[in-house]
């Protein structure tokens, strides 16, 4: 027996998200079943985070524990296995105490819109109907930057120790038509990239002011902040370790 | 009346290809099915080109003869009546002689492959399990750019008149475990960017050396060229008119 790292990608658009549940098909549960049937013992996997219905990765990690003679030709059964919108990009064997949740020290997240309807980015970006002013979403990503506290950007009701959250990246790249938010930090609180997506969308259209934003960062208040930008646009793009 | 040009995009992967037909749901229709509902009378359009089953355009132009009001308004109804499959980004009146299929000189392609599975590219691009050389890819390419007759790369049965094709710009390019071949020519012919990529990736693979594909184009008959690749690695890039 041993540890083994898988370092994944998925489209997330056709799954209720990361973690295996009852009566809903999950990325948890289609590698679980995959892996079992292929190294034939009950495996289970433990993955980097949680992603909600809907939500992507293009970087994802997970490790199980289990007799791997040959990790590349796993990996391709594996990729065979496993439906289009989940690829296994590379796996690694490691030390028996690497955790794929508690071991990461750094996740990126990536956030996609696009103002001009484009066929390849369905489920893949969001669509706005509205011209956004990324100079302004820009202004107000940097006081993400100079922020601790994220409690504003923190689901209702999620039962965490601390809502403080190191960010040390946010900021919007535009190509055309289509924007880029990306955002890194030492955790993420539930909801978080999302929250603030919306947040900043409703600065990026003029009905909230920077002044305002910064506010609704003082109240840590989720109340105060804006609508939660939809699950298809976002990303998770990576995750460190220290000891990968 | 008059004529306008609308540029489209479409993911070709639930169409029967961009032309009308019998019992099959194609680009054409959709857009002939919604374009005639918003402005209250049957309007038939004329394509840039045939693109087949499967088959994605970032860039193509149609034209149709009609009374609008108000070209930006008829681009934003027709974006929310059609599938998410097509999408409109641009609308312009023109002079009543342009035509989007006659007045075309200039038309590129785009062909992705990948050799690492991916969810984001399932039908968008085609996966290869084989290593493949560019360099020796992209010596194949060179010898197309001084090429003038494409007899071999042209399906069997088709009735053109010439076979003469100038191709401008033929290359391969790399992006990790992505490859993008692009082609560029005043015209082609049918399914000469598939068979092109088939036969060139059969030269990637090391089965056809590069005096193999010499000879392939030499022969002018399309059996002696490789098979004809996937469809859903194929983009229509650009269409390129004199007046536009």
């Amino acid at each position: 027996m041993a540890r083994y790292f898988l370092e994944i990608a998925y489209d997330g658009t056709d799954f209720h998200g990361w973690q295996r549940q009852p009566n809903a098909i999950t990325i948890q549960e289609e590698i679980e079943s995959a892996l079992s049937t292929l190294i034939r013992i009950k495996t289970p996997v433990m993955g980097c985070g949680r992603t909600d219905t809907g939500v992507h990765a293009t970087q994802y990690f997970l490790h199980f524990d289990g007799e791997v003679q040959d990790i590349e030709m796993l990996i391709f059964k594996l990729n065979n296995m496993l439906p289009h919108s989940i690829g296994v990009k590379s796996g690694m064997k490691m030390d028996d105490k690497a955790h794929a949740r508690f071991g990461a020290t750094h996740r990126s997240y990536r956030y996609d819109l696009h103002v001009l309807k484009n066929p390849f980015l369905h489920q893949r970006s969001t669509i706005v109907f509205h011209e956004v002013n990324v100079d302004l979403m820009n202004q107000a990503a940097e006081m993400l930057v100079k922020t601790k506290d994220f409690a504003s950007f923190c689901k209702a009701g999620t039962d965490v120790k601390t809502t403080l959250c190191d960010v040390t990246e946010a900021r919007w790249e535009q190509d055309g038509t289509r924007f880029s938010f990306h955002i890194s930090a030492n955790r993420f609180l539930r909801n978080m990239v999302r929250a603030i997506v919306g947040t900043m969308l409703d600065v990026g259209k003029g009905k909230t002011s920077l002044e305002e934003f910064q506010e609704i960062i003082e109240a840590k208040d989720r109340s105060r902040a804006g609508k939660s930008a939809n699950a298809c646009g976002l990303y998770l793009t990576r995750v460190e370790y220290p000891f990968l």
